[in-house]
């Protein structure tokens, strides 16, 4: 089996695994609020994760803030920001390849308290185009509640210039909310020298416990809990804190950092990979290729075709692949990313995302290579019946 | 190791641990929204869990929503309920012995949306008076958005009237949200039977993984979530589904049905124990002792001790208790639960909460209780220096 669908949710670690493993045998079940040393030892147990997590993501303790994942931490860093702005600041700056929970969450903030979106235009591969952030900036300042541009796209794998956006932002005193949930533990992030202001993650993209995840933010006194409780994660987040998720969210890191060398090797691999394709099939585009994407991320198309039949057909081998954003892949129609970014249906119906992590190297590329040209080859033929 | 503080969180039940241990070892992660196989088996996996948990709770399948925990839950449904209330209707008619949770949000909603605040009076065992309700409701008539009463209490295990509740609030169709965190796992629980328009679970609390739970909501279409997403959970809540903690929720939830036998016996050794204390310290009080409580729960107070030198005495021989609600243990102060039951600060100090669990059918009790009296021994003693 080759499983390649790491942007969609990446398996257990094998490192989380063992560390589960013994972690079932132990004693160590307490809520963490407990004076208790059984509570207190969880209490310190997840301060310990804390400081492992905010060493390999660059920030300090505090400001890592655990929830259940990225999109609690997107919708409660929207919800925190829009509902203490200003109120004359009523503008959000976004761009139009926002993961799904991004143009969700505003919708209910144009809808019903009065905001604005302006999109930033983007180039034809997803990127922004930073000088219209500017001009945007400049355009509409002091009415700017928040600016929300996602560092590494999960259908393309096109990084954006997140840090150059910071920049603005600094400069514009603005608050940028960066989606990050596809750059961590998929590629190098470190969140003081980005200079956004908050960031997310998700525990099931990088092979820790579905369920876990954390905010990053600059000021965490700017969160307001939408799950209300009491003093947990210092009063920014409510509810008894899943210490066993946290805990593999540590391991999980751990295991992102002392392998992050294999990156680059994931990445040659992967570019090998495009380029056999690319080569045997003319027509197979690569979207996002002129772009700096995410080391183990490909969305190929080959036009006319239709990618959930390239998606069967690779099943047939044991492949698992997704036609676009998993919580989308049941949609037979060209993504709103791509169609953002001018492509037509030909090519957009046809793609398959093809997503790869650190952990194996990019080995299955040859594998993948083949199988991917056996259906291309396959499925041509049928289509020029 | 007698572990006496299943109020505050539940170690994982042997059966979770069981499942986990094999369930780690399969290669089905994946995610459930992806149309690969792996995703649909993940998929189905949820839904033949939402069938346990909706048989166990007698409900529907699609009334139940999985989230992350009973404090995502209250936060939600109050959320969705005053967010979408008709505008005439700004009263909530809460009690004062509500976990820490509701007051929280209600103080967001009365200072930042205009709601008000009507509290129904409690008796001395912390029952609300129904005839209260009955009045504040008709006075009211037309003008409340939300009942909010709990079903049992976390600290003293009292159990409200919830199902004449419930029906004095349908007769007078206000929603009625039954905050069942401490409730469902514990005790018997229907939740077609309460007649109740909303409850919640948290997984931590019987057994499960923490991080998991759901809500279950008579017209679910009513919730709207505050994790934006796309599809998941029939569009009401966000987010990846965490479907290990689902699964585990579906364990530990069969675990309970298939042991609920135990519960009486459980409740009868409880009483034997308490019993037992009171003869041998006179002075001794159960909070709550007139009134039905949760099986296993037991608030008991030596008035003139202080409740963490007993729980400080009860470690020293590895036995684990709080002092009041985990997440306010650090508290050494008389609990606002027991300050609203008129509690003065000599008993309310004193408090020790011993809290089981059916998977034991309480026959830990003779341990504490010998150990509960040399502790009140050694302090009185010191208390008469």
């Amino acid at each position: 089996m080759i499983y390649a669908d790491y942007n969609g949710s990446a398996p257990l670690l094998p490192a989380v695994k063992e560390y589960l493993k013994v972690r079932l045998e132990s004693e160590l079940f307490a809520n963490p609020n407990a004076i208790h040393s059984l509570g207190q030892r969880v209490s310190k147990g997840i301060e310990k994760c804390r400081s492992i997590v905010a060493d390999v993501m660059g920030c300090y303790p505090d400001q890592v803030i655990f929830n259940s994942g990225a999109s609690e931490g997107l919708s409660n860093i929207i919800t925190s920001v829009l509902e203490f702005a200003d109120v004359h600041k009523k503008i959000i700056i976004t761009s139009p390849t926002e993961h799904v929970v991004l143009p969700a969450a505003f919708k209910f903030f144009t809808e019903r308290r009065g905001f604005e979106i302006k999109l930033v235009p983007i180039d034809s591969e997803g990127r922004v185009k930073v000088s219209d952030l500017e001009k945007l900036l400049k355009e509409n300042a002091g009415k700017i509640a928040l600016v929300s541009i996602m560092a590494a796209n999960n259908e393309t794998g096109v990084i954006q210039p997140y840090q150059e956006i910071a920049k603005l932002c600094t400069r514009e005193k603005v608050d940028y909310l960066c989606d990050t949930t596809q750059l961590i533990g998929k590629g190098e992030f470190h969140f003081e020298k980005s200079g956004v202001d908050y960031a997310v993650c998700s525990g099931h993209k990088l092979g820790a416990l579905t369920g876990s995840g954390f905010i990053i933010a600059k000021e965490p006194r700017k969160i307001h809990s939408m799950v209300y409780g009491s003093s947990q994660e210092a009063g920014l987040r409510g509810g008894t804190q899943n210490y066993i998720g946290v805990e593999t969210l540590a391991v999980a890191l751990k295991d992102f950092q002392s392998h992050q060398t294999k990156l680059s090797e994931l990445k040659v691999a992967r570019l090998a990979f495009e380029e056999k394709i690319k080569t045997q099939f003319p027509q197979v585009q690569v979207i996002g290729d002129q772009a700096d994407r995410l080391a183990g991320t490909s969305l190929i198309g080959y036009p006319g075709l239709h990618g959930q039949a390239v998606q069967i057909e690779l099943e047939s081998h044991d492949i698992f692949v997704t036609t676009s954003a998993a919580c989308a892949d049941n949609q037979p129609e060209t993504s709103a990313v791509l169609r953002a970014m001018g492509i037509d249906d030909q090519l957009g119906r046809s793609v398959i995302r093809v997503s790869l992590s650190y952990s194996h190297g990019g080995k299955e590329y040859t594998t993948l290579a083949s199988a991917l040209a056996a259906a291309y080859n396959k499925l041509t033929k049928i289509h020029s019946f």
